[in-house]
């Protein structure tokens, strides 16, 4: 097993993975933006959903409803968000197709514009620390900050240890193996 | 081939189909958050991307990689938002599985909290003109509005004439059957 994985000019360590098949890898994230959120990249190196073949196209998403059927019930939500930020115009920063899992409940951000400062927060990107890109979820953010156009203090939330974040990828690890044997 | 599809609760006619795969069908919007915003819906009308079978992700996320390349070029746009809200609590209204798809290109939003307004106004349901669900695109409007707490002004956008989603539908479907060809 590999000690490490390249997602677009970034080196993962392998205590980030936690789900491996055949052409997509599972990670957790540095600042997810609920707690659960993770990433389902593809294992070849390529920036556009449409640079993907059928293999891989059928790999990823059936890789991300493993991973969402086990992350949705082990973060005790009801919903998962599903996002695919296909190309910079659409708030990708990692040129490395990337498909966002987060788990949902009801009043997980309640009802207000609160939801608009939190965005802003979470669009730096959670993967290195030192990193200066954007990487936005979901349209809303998507389509409020283009990549080209940063402007806004978009995060002051403290990185996760790489321990925690260890230890995240371990167990959800631990659950998937026990999902592929039930 | 059939006159109407089901959508959840709603009956879809015929004319807004642009394209059909075994298990998935691609649908022109009522009131589409950016030109070519479309979906890709599953056949089998099942709540939940988990309620999908291997088959049905493959199926409908291969679709979802074909009508993206051919709306991204047709809308003269450079990346795609690629959105699935899998279950009540990611602002999914309509409970029946579906995939947003949205050419995207620079500066389609700006770089400002205009978005947001934005934003607000498309989170009514666009596919009926009479219906009161919402439905939003992306974490951001979805974490923004559960749809059991509505109370923003959401919708002041006139729809589309079933004339003019039926003439997309059908310039979608030729490029697509062209697509197939080439």
């Amino acid at each position: 097993m590999a000690n490490t994985y390249r997602f677009g000019p970034h080196i993962i360590p392998a205590s980030q993975i936690f789900f491996r098949s055949k052409y997509s890898l599972g990670l957790v994230n540095l600042k997810p933006i609920l707690p659960g959120h993770v990433l389902v990249i593809s294992r070849r190196s390529v920036p556009r959903f449409l640079d993907l073949n059928a293999d891989e196209v059928s790999d990823m998403f059936q890789s991300a409803q493993r991973i969402g059927k086990v992350i949705e019930k082990e973060y005790n939500s009801t919903s998962l968000t599903i996002a695919c930020q296909d190309g910079p115009h659409a708030g990708q920063s990692v040129p490395h197709v990337h498909v966002h899992i987060i788990p949902r409940r009801l009043g997980d951000f309640g009802n207000n514009d609160d939801i608009y400062d939190e965005i802003a927060r979470n669009t730096k990107e959670y993967l290195t620390k030192d990193s200066d890109s954007v990487d936005i979820v979901g349209i809303g953010a998507a389509l409020a900050a283009p990549p080209e156009k940063k402007g806004v203090d978009f995060d002051e939330r403290k990185p996760r240890s790489e321990q925690d974040m260890a230890q995240e990828a371990t167990r959800l690890a631990e659950l998937l193996d026990q999902h592929q044997l039930s």
